[in-house]
């Protein structure tokens, strides 16, 4: 279960390279229909020049059985076989579903990622967890399939908008917060309104990536240690499903950072984990990201999305915490009252 | 890549025992309509005795998307997680799908197989292969993944009726010839019309699976070696198709024998397969299975179907092929010319 991630600046040439090194006889692209307009043009490749093109919906809400059933379709009309290979190139939904339509057509074909996001590139696109959302319920169908190879490209990252960046940069943070202080404090120097250094910050994300394959390959299947990549995002989810529920979905990677401070008071609390850490944490965000508003009255909802997440065991709620950066605690319970005051503490240091 | 599997006469104690040895907190039953009515006294196990049973329309014709969706739905609803486990109680289309409905659940969880079929305990519930038909071909969509473990029960094997027990015993013939000429020969002596006996019966479906399984272990994924059990299938699977394009579908283990006397000629033609086993073969399936009827006038379509087959490398007729028995051949290309030539030989032996 390892895999190859290239870092390059050239997505073309490393493609080219990529597809030449491996034994096939056709490929396919897989792309959302934003970016599948400009994809060839855009990749410069010259292997995917005549590679037909399955183009599906944008967005979070068209990760569904319906998109994956056309991929499907398509790949069997086009003839796709054994030997075939796709390129997925998008962001985590393009990838999350690509990967899985390619891990089960026919018992499995190989497949690449090309990450269009920050996201993607940071976290869904590496790792091999691929799926689909289903019965209401993010990722409750899918396989871990390592992609053949992921190419991580600064011509997509140049290009985003600072929302965009800021939402994969969360990840980077909590991988930041899963490694060392050095990394945390290095990670907090970063003012979104200078541009970025291209070099520097393909190197930023190079080494976060490699925090996240740490953690990957010593865990595969995610039955122990790969479980630390969760950190924060037991009150994410429930942030990001409260808000769905009023009608106005948030990004991913701001539910992260949202979540990431709630669950640093709790290892506080719980682990000793310093609260200058937790202080500089909270400073950042309400600088770069301002705060997802939540009352008193939210409490109970919140609390029954995290009784009912796929992380939790028996009905409690389940978070990984940390001691310090780079020390994860696996499975800590928390009690209803403790998360209600972790709440508390969250909207006193986002001054709701 | 490793499977367990328990040859047992007490299914229900063997479940039991299996289900207290591995942690979990839910288990599921899945099994088709004729199945679940009687399945839970049936197997006599106690720690299935309130497990919720997902019932699924019967018939080959039902191992399709609808249906997945369908386990999918109900392990979601009933609040299956990533540490329970499903039993797949059935024929191949109830461990093929209830199979890949676990491979795919919250990116995999555990599963049991019980065949209550032949076919399916000497082929589809070991080895991994799971999977469902779409977009009108067999086995489409699926992917390679291990039972936690396979019990074999003569119970249900006992109760069968004879064209059930000769649609398995075609595959048992499969593996013979893969295996030895011993082992082939010893199998030809097989009369159907007397009674089995159980314990020896069990000994001999034990030796067989052993067969599929030194194949399995050497090439999980298909990827060489495995490939050898495909001996008999590309005639085969043909031969189904064209008995469904004429409305009348037939048992795949008796498309098993008849292409396996069809590929044994090839293997006489183009490797020196001795022909006085071939000849054997032949007399074995007039005797006991009859034959399927094809004339001239479908030779064409038969050659289209095994030209699109799932096997088949850029539009050739792949078949695998044995110098003698226990020698496999892998990926020998057909002509079309020799292929007619082996359907003329085959209607010949089968006096049709």
């Amino acid at each position: 279960m390892t895999q190859g991630i290239t870092y390059t600046n050239c997505v073309g040439e490393a493609l080219d390279s990529t597809l030449s090194n491996i034994d096939h006889n056709k490929t396919f692209v897989v792309a959302d229909e934003n970016t599948a307009r400009l994809v060839v043009t855009r990749l410069g490749s010259n292997a995917l020049a005549e590679a037909p093109v399955i183009t599906i919906s944008a967005g979070e809400e068209s990760k569904n059985l319906k998109t994956l059933a056309h991929v499907w379709t398509q790949l069997s009309d086009l003839g796709a076989t054994r030997n075939s290979i796709i390129v997925n190139v998008g962001g985590g939904m393009v990838t999350d579903l690509g990967g899985f339509a390619a891990a089960t057509f026919k018992r499995g074909i190989r497949f690449i990622n090309c990450p269009t996001s920050l996201l993607a590139a940071v976290d869904a696109s590496v790792g091999g967890k691929t799926g689909i959302d289903f019965n209401g319920l993010k990722n409750e169908i899918g396989a871990f399939t390592m992609p053949q190879q992921t190419i991580i490209s600064s011509c997509f990252i140049d290009t985003l908008p600072q929302p965009e960046i800021k939402a994969g940069y969360a990840e980077m943070l909590k991988h930041a917060l899963l490694h060392s202080h050095d990394r945390f404090t290095q990670l907090l120097k970063t003012d979104f309104n200078n541009p970025f250094n291209t070099h520097a910050f393909l190197k930023m994300i190079e080494q976060s990536v490699a925090i996240k394959l740490h953690y990957v390959d010593s865990d595969p299947l995610e039955a122990g240690t790969r479980r630390a990549l969760n950190l924060g995002h037991t009150v994410a989810h429930a942030f990001e499903s409260l808000a769905l529920k009023r009608g106005k979905a948030i990004r991913h990677g701001y539910a992260v950072i949202w979540g990431l401070i709630t669950e640093t008071y709790l290892s506080h609390k719980l682990f000793g984990f310093p609260s200058a850490d937790l202080y500089a944490l909270a400073q950042f965000a309400i600088e770069h990201y301002g705060a997802f508003h939540i009352t008193c009255d939210d409490y109970e909802t919140l609390i029954s999305f995290m009784t009912h997440d796929k992380k939790s065991q028996n009905g409690e709620i389940n978070c990984v915490l940390l001691s310090q950066c780079g020390s994860p605690h696996y499975d800590a319970a928390i009690t209803t009252d403790l998360m209600e005051a972790a709440f508390d503490v969250y909207r006193d240091l986002m001054h709701i």
